[in-house]
């Protein structure tokens, strides 16, 4: 799973997560065979999230669902006697957080629809569909759910260089829901802005701070520059579990920094002279002053952030 | 030629134009074996002028040097009297405008280089190099008599989706001169940026209307939207030919719209799914409000272009 993570078989702040707890799962099916003590499970998994965690260091739901998963199993109010049950426990959890994970992606896209006026033009980056929210999508689920309601949106796809999930997922995402886009570079956003063919922008996130900055792929940051200038609305959609509530700015989010030869190659097709020197962070953090709303389960959380964040955050503590 | 120009075999507006002049020579120079009378010789390039300015529609250098060359052979003060000496003529004005063009670039990175400060790092988008510009460069052009200052200028390059004129040119031509680059995707100037990175960007330009609105690369808008948000200057490097004085501004300017195969496809390599539907116009517009000067051979351009670029027009007309 870790090798998944790492080289982006799986990928999406969300899938990741709930791919991370499956792994921890498994890896404690696996060691309950033996009937080992508990302490042994313990540790052992213990072991294992520092591990999963360690292969993207941006997305903080790596971290959120496999922290949750060893807390159930052996934190101070957990309750388990000995392994078999524990690792039972755990495959249990992790069923149950992909489930949650669908219920809260759709309950946020019907949010993030009320957003969407009949026949909106709507620019995407990256992929929040599917495919990297276990299922159901955010940014993509909201298009999902204006198109259940009949709304018509067209959707602008950005490429998202240098891996192209834009190309490759959220375009045939888009095909098989037969919902009509278009796939454009990222460098075309502002082009096709000023033609007026965009009126919303919506984005996933890898993590939320307090304050509302927030971390999601390379170039969202340039796009909420692009729709700011030309008032454009720019939101985020992302299930509450994406905020990071130990940091207080985007500042503080670590950003991956990935091999150059994502950006020099393509396949095995040469983009530059062999050894050409490439700089290739995986992320950017884009301020909450370019962002118009948080779409979440909890509904649209708008400026100040940092009051109605921790709000959405004391209702999901109560419910 | 019209071959080699439409599929980008010569590409970059100064070059394109040299080029289209060269075409031109040949043309008559095949056409003068014959000792045909000067009226054939007239209505034949004028058909080949015709022929080669609609390969590419957004570049002024095309018609331009197209044009000049025409109007010197058969416009109302041209003396010629037969076809060989016209052909012969045509052969020496193409290579005097590839002189002249030598010339001129020098003597705008000239005034360029003064801008550039000890250690500045600098942001481009495509190639505005030797290759682009018939061996010296406009943004490249400044960036080498920089260099040659021995200021010590690092550069960025954007890869310039989607024919990656960046990755593919410009770290090339970079690396010849040896001038230390950092190849990024044309989504990543805003981090680089926010990260304190970048101090100038200086790019080259396809036509400018005598507002100062300048057509260029696709992704030049993004880019100067993304430079003022972060306070960094952004420049045009291009020859005074660059401007068209027959439009007041960018509203005018044709935007050649390109094989959206050039978005989906990269080489052998699919970057989308067959059939993916894409959108892929390959200049945009970049109006003079976002540009702080544009440096010319008649000096650095500034607000209100209007006046600057009607006066610099004035100085290269008297010679």
């Amino acid at each position: 799973m870790c090798f998944a993570i790492k080289e982006m078989v799986v990928r999406g702040a969300p899938s990741i997560g709930v791919a991370a707890a499956f792994g921890l799962a498994a890896h404690a099916v696996r060691l309950a065979q033996n009937n080992p003590p508990m302490e042994l499970m313990k540790t052992s998994l213990q072991a294992a999230c520092l591990q999963l965690q360690a292969t993207r260091p941006t997305a903080v739901n790596l971290r959120w669902a496999t922290d949750k998963l060893w807390q159930s199993l052996f934190g101070d109010e957990a309750s388990m006697v000995d392994a078999r049950s524990a690792a039972a426990m755990a495959v249990r959890l992790a069923e149950t957080m992909l489930d949650d994970h669908i219920a809260v992606n759709k309950r946020l896209s019907d949010f993030g629809a009320e957003l969407i006026k009949d026949n909106d033009s709507i620019l995407t980056h990256c992929n929040a569909g599917p495919l990297a929210a276990c299922g159901w999508g955010t940014a993509l689920g909201v298009i999902r759910s204006a198109t259940m309601r009949g709304l018509n949106p067209h959707v602008y796809v950005d490429e998202t260089r240098p891996r192209n999930q834009g190309s490759r997922l959220t375009v045939w995402e888009l095909h098989q829901d037969r919902i009509p886009y278009t796939l454009i570079c990222d460098s075309m956003s502002g082009h096709v802005m000023a033609a007026g063919k965009v009126q919303v922008v919506i984005t996933g996130a890898d993590r939320i701070a307090l304050n509302g900055d927030t971390a999601n792929k390379i170039g969202t940051y340039n796009l909420a520059i692009v729709a700011q200038f030309h008032q454009v609305p720019f939101y985020i959609a992302a299930p509450l579990s994406t905020v990071d509530g130990r940091i207080l700015s985007g500042k503080e989010i670590p950003i991956e920094e990935r091999n150059p030869q994502e950006i020099t190659d393509f396949g095995t097709e040469k983009m530059a002279m062999t050894g050409a020197h490439a700089y290739n962070p995986a992320f950017d953090v884009t301020p909450f002053r370019l962002i118009a709303g948080i779409i979440t389960e909890y509904g649209v959380l708008r400026a100040p952030y940092t009051v109605s964040i921790k709000e959405a955050l004391e209702k999901a503590k109560l419910g």
